[in-house]
């Protein structure tokens, strides 16, 4: 296959094309790179180091004489967009390039609009141009398990069965997500499935879990093909926090109860899924959800887990309640189907001590890299960010919203 | 009641200033005037010459004696839309501004782009704008009926109660809308619905049909007030279309089979509803939603009511089936529920022929002015926009969608 990796230079995305180049599929991996600016502006790092993309897809080269063609791209240029898709007429594209943190979306009204402009414009753009370039390219987009929210009954994936007044139909499941972040990607959702419906595209949704884990047998053949690992209040996922809190002797912070209960799984088990999503096409027109996660925690449990993995080791940790910064329920039923990925051929890794140990040794090694003051939550679902998040260097990004001239003018 | 209007300008913003001032309220007009730009863009214009705000509001002080404050603000502002909502502090915002067309919407990526940004963000400012300076605030949204789509179970009022496996939930209603415009409209109510769980916001979303007829009898009290009246491809209601097609003896054109139905009302009842909502507001936090239409018609059976009613007075018209540009299903279930606007006292002025009569009488009025060709569709949902619609005089519009510092910063 030939695929286009949106999102490159991300957590996720880079391992997904390294992953996808290693299985022999044609790579073309593309990015803006904001999220390193978006880095500066909030003051935050990769605990690891991370090379620039250059650098990396030469080193994957020399180590495995396989080719990454490295593009920077920014999605919110439609011409851009559709130039990169024409060039290469992938049979895949995966659209990892999202602005793809809660807290960040909601430190004020500018990051709110922010998360959703970058985020709807730029599916729409690419929706666009794969109409106009490569109409039957599959689209593979990363969702969130958060779009469902907690319902009170069992998710389904994506769709869901309804009888009412004696009449049934087949619709899409309700969408109740909990912060601008996640509204953002219901938002594309529903785009999407529009543009299968009147323009035959076809696409997979996968809905993902919360990730965790420090990288994958490609991002661990050398220094240099290291993925990024965010530990912080704003990008970092609880699972990989609660490792740095107790590689470096601090309490695992919960928020709230902790009772918030979420679907999980391994960075391994990402490029795995979303690799047997691109195998699998659906058919044109089709617009299909993967609910992406292999086992449900709740933040507690996690807590516990870490601790418990810690002890094993003759190791005290602590876990202390933070008031919760959120919104979102501290106990409530939470039941959610992941079956389509499991029937493709994934084979799960579950979470056991040998992966957190891994993750914590991995803190440990660049421990002094570590800044404390980056554990504790900045951003108020109620009341927006305060401490240290720093204005944008340049202020303002050009958006051309109105059109230049109609397509068939 | 102090009540801004947000998108006075408008069909439907102009006589809801008018009649909520004609009740008592306390009335502020706002609009950014970006509707007359965008007629030049499509080489359309209203039917109806219609006055600019400043006349209109004189003209309405003179004659009744009672003030509408005339503001010019662009949503896409959020310290000029929150500068608004500290000065006034309302008891409603009724927010009508927004892109409502669908077929302007379907023209290129750049206007699906335009549409959703513009209506996507002018929301997020107005709920930031609220959140900050008047929480208590009762948002009144126009929302559309085309949020739902055409499911094939009855269509209840923004929530449905579902039960699966054995466990019960009330959950949003199922959305399919049909265009990038609709979807902005989805796009909305799930941003809305999140604050007000989120910041204790209240809102209400109308859900509503399509809008037929010219005026109120605010609007027929001087030409000065008189709003406009719409008859093209983009932004002509489909009755209204029918109405002036008929008047100059064009053929009713109808897009494929006909089957399509939707909800509808009469514009004198959008003005009541409005103000009906207003008058019994939400819980704080409470998000709720009215489907805002009367009667529920196929286009076919709207085509057959003009011709009926032409031909009471021993007029002939013909009616003809376009391929359809759109791509809605042209024969499908359609039930609807609308009680709780009528729970409420509406009494709905149901579609007559004194209704119809009196509008093919005012575009016989204004005959001169119809230009025939804007009545065929300029704008396919596949293939998207040609002839005759114009690049945007400046091209392109500054929004910021990066945060200049934090809130708390």
């Amino acid at each position: 296959m030939r695929v286009i990796v949106l999102g490159a230079d991300g957590y996720l995305g880079w391992p997904t094309a390294l992953h996808l180049s290693a299985k022999g599929h044609d790579v073309v991996a593309a990015d803006s790179l904001i999220r390193r600016r978006w880095d500066l502006r909030c003051g935050t790092e990769s605990l690891v180091p991370i090379a620039g993309m250059k650098r990396r897809v030469a080193r994957w080269k020399e180590l495995t004489g396989k080719q990454i063609i490295w593009e920077r791209l920014d999605l919110m240029s439609l011409p851009d967009t559709t130039a990169l898709i024409a060039q290469y007429t992938p049979d895949v594209v995966v659209h990892f390039a999202e602005q793809r943190s809660a807290p960040y979306s909601m430190i004020s009204g500018p990051h709110a609009v922010e998360t959703q402009v970058n985020n709807v414009v730029g599916t729409l753009n690419l929706l666009f141009a794969l109409r106009e370039s490569a109409p039957n390219c599959h689209l593979v987009k990363l969702g969130t398990m958060g779009e469902y929210g907690t319902p009170n009954i069992d998710i389904e994936e994506g769709f869901i069965e309804i009888e009412h007044n004696g009449r049934k139909d087949r619709l899409p499941y309700p969408k109740q997500p909990g912060s601008f972040y996640h509204l953002s990607k219901v938002h594309d959702s529903h785009n999407i499935m529009f543009t299968c419906r009147a323009w035959g595209l076809r696409a997979t949704d996968l809905n993902q879990g919360v990730v965790y884990g420090s990288g994958t047998p490609e991002t661990d053949m050398h220094s240099e093909l290291r993925t990024r690992f965010d530990y912080d209040d704003i990008w970092g996922t609880v699972l990989n926090r609660f490792c740095a809190q107790s590689a470096v002797g601090h309490a695992l912070t919960v928020y709230g109860k902790g009772g918030q209960t979420r679907g999980f799984l391994d960075i391994r088990d990402t490029v795995r899924c979303v690799e047997l999503a691109a195998l699998n096409p659906p058919d044109s027109g089709e617009f299909r959800v993967f609910n992406q996660f292999t086992e449900q925690y709740s933040v507690s449990q996690l807590a516990e887990r870490v601790k418990a993995a810690r002890s094993a080791h003759g190791l005290e940790t602590t876990i202390t309640h933070l008031p919760n910064p959120r919104t979102d329920m501290e106990a409530h039923y939470y039941k959610a189907k992941h079956q389509r990925l499991l029937d493709l051929g994934l084979v799960p890794h579950n979470l056991d001590d040998s992966l957190i140990d891994h993750v914590i040794g991995l803190v440990e090694h660049y421990k002094r890299r570590i800044k404390p003051e980056l554990f504790a939550p900045r951003v108020d679902w109620r009341f927006g960010g305060r401490g240290k998040i720093k204005a944008a260097p340049t202020g303002r990004r050009r958006v051309a919203i109105a059109p230049s001239v109609a397509r068939r003018g």
